[in-house]
């Protein structure tokens, strides 16, 4: 069993209501020293087997067909390690 | 200027509609080989000078009381490296 993750983010010319909102959120709450927040999505893919470049590219697909929506956001597929004890 | 990377997901004993459905789709778009998807957050803060111990010690705080909820979700926090193209 393996993991791949796939980070949905809003491109940078895209405004981020959410991010502004916790950037705002902040320095109500007493922190300092951030100056910029974006709010994207995660997603965890448990996979069938090994992530073989097959199993990526079509992991690649979902997230341009499903997970994402290109014209406003980007994506980013990695895999990650999945402990024996998570299972 | 510096990167640190909070994602927050669903714990696993949470009930999660929305990787359910994301999981729902992949068949009917003709995607097979996927067992499970979990949708959560990801936000990208960036943060004034070097992530020093206590920086990272603040995004903890921030993560807890603001990103995410403890009760339902669980928060991983990571440094990132940005390019100097990126900004």
């Amino acid at each position: 069993m393996a993991r791949v993750v796939v980070a949905v983010m809003p491109k940078p010319e895209i405004l981020d209501p959410q991010g502004k909102a916790v950037l705002g959120a902040l320095p109500r709450l007493g922190f300092g020293g951030v100056t910029d927040v974006r709010q994207g999505k995660r997603f965890e893919l448990e996979v069938e087997g090994d992530v073989t470049p097959d199993v990526l590219a079509e992991v690649e697909k979902m997230a341009e067909t499903l997970l994402s929506n290109p014209v406003i956001e980007n994506y980013v597929v990695s895999v990650e390690q999945v402990e024996q004890a998570d299972q």
